[in-house]
């Protein structure tokens, strides 16, 4: 048997975890031990009597910066050399994450995520550490913490035996070229809006042309950029600027 | 004095909240009232002994759909015809979260985040309570809590006095045109990496003009689409590419 996807966490908060990764399937499944999850504390790192962690950033300006010393230290007792898994730095600066690099992380030994705070981290740990920087979307956030909620969450729900059936995958949003298809349930008639008939007429192959086409419409309107992504030769190749 | 910002979510999940946002800056904040939270249990508007919350899909497939009738009672308990906060549903089928968003959520009165789970909700609840459809990002996630989560937080540190003089934000990522600068920070020298000069040499204009230019460098690198988005209206450095 392999050894189970494994989750390290070096943050400044380490109570957030496992936060919500501790209820629902992917708490279920932590419990059985389908996966674990480290949360490590950098501040263990930290320098002096108060174990700082952040000091003012070269060259002015506000906020604080983590120090690459305090960071590399942190992540060099959470990993060993040649610790296999892929070691993210959660930051808006990163590349986005993509259903498709959840996938791949999915398929992997696991991840550590490195959670900046304040203003940032010291730049040179990333290329010190082989950090790569990854961006769960264009917004900023307090800290990398919940952005590694994310990507594990969406990673945890790949595993095997974690969502059952439902985790085939194939009809969600971003597994194929585009949006999900709408759903409808019981009862038929809701304040006046009726099921469309053709999920309800038993005429299976009308109910997939009806899918496939709700999909496209959907993606064409909402996203267009997805179709356009999708054009690309590899989706999941390295920028071209790399 | 002005109401503080209200967050209210409907999941099926309640103890998933505060999680995260109970700790650290946002903690602080919403523990001395500068915004709230309230998560409210859609279950308990489940029909029958069982509180049933979800069945089958109308022209079958794998999982469970969410009633529209069951989330539109537990919405119009939770918020009357008349509020005027943004209803969000939290969906990958949704329009991609952006810091221009997240900025203008953070200056209204707050939220109310519906967070999905199973495969789905019945697609007439949209519609039929004015649902806006927010995605964080182009991955799958098992359910729409750590989005909310995730749109929660963006806000939250922007609001008034919640980050301090931190929160200026204008230099940040996706705040200006594109990416941030790299930050550095003590020691100068750490495992033969240093401080690039120009940021210890005490000349402001010289780190102005590099931090600007290492921006502009980052976001063509890594993010060009960021710059093609810019080109559109409102953006505040033109693209000599236009």
């Amino acid at each position: 048997m392999t050894s189970p996807w494994r989750a390290t966490i070096l943050t400044l908060y380490p109570e957030m975890f496992p936060g919500p990764l501790g209820l629902s399937l992917s708490g279920d499944a932590l419990e059985r031990g389908a996966w674990s999850l480290e949360a490590r504390n950098i501040r263990d790192h930290g320098l002096g009597r108060h174990r700082a962690v952040d000091d003012t950033p070269a060259g002015g300006g506000a906020g604080m910066v983590l120090r690459c010393d305090v960071l590399a230290a942190a992540i060099d007792a959470a990993a060993a050399p040649d610790d296999p898994r892929p070691r993210l730095l959660m930051s808006p600066r990163g590349r986005p994450l993509t259903q498709q690099r959840v996938r791949s992380l999915s398929e992997g030994p696991g991840l550590i995520a490195v959670c900046g705070r304040f203003e940032g981290v010291d730049e040179r740990v990333i290329a010190g550490r082989g950090l790569e920087e990854v961006s769960i979307g264009d917004y900023v956030l307090s800290g990398g913490e919940i952005a590694a909620l994310v990507t594990i969450d969406a990673c945890v729900r790949l595993l095997p035996g974690v969502m059952g059936k439902v985790a085939s995958g194939v009809e969600e949003s971003f597994e194929g070229p585009g949006l999900e298809y709408p759903h409808y349930t019981r009862p038929r008639d809701w304040e006046g809006r009726t099921i469309p008939d053709v999920l309800t007429g038993g005429n299976h192959d009308a109910i997939a042309r009806w899918r496939a086409a709700e999909a496209a419409r959907l993606t064409r309107e909402r996203r267009p950029d997805l179709l356009a992504r999708d054009r690309r030769p590899v989706a999941t190749s390295a920028d071209p600027t790399d």
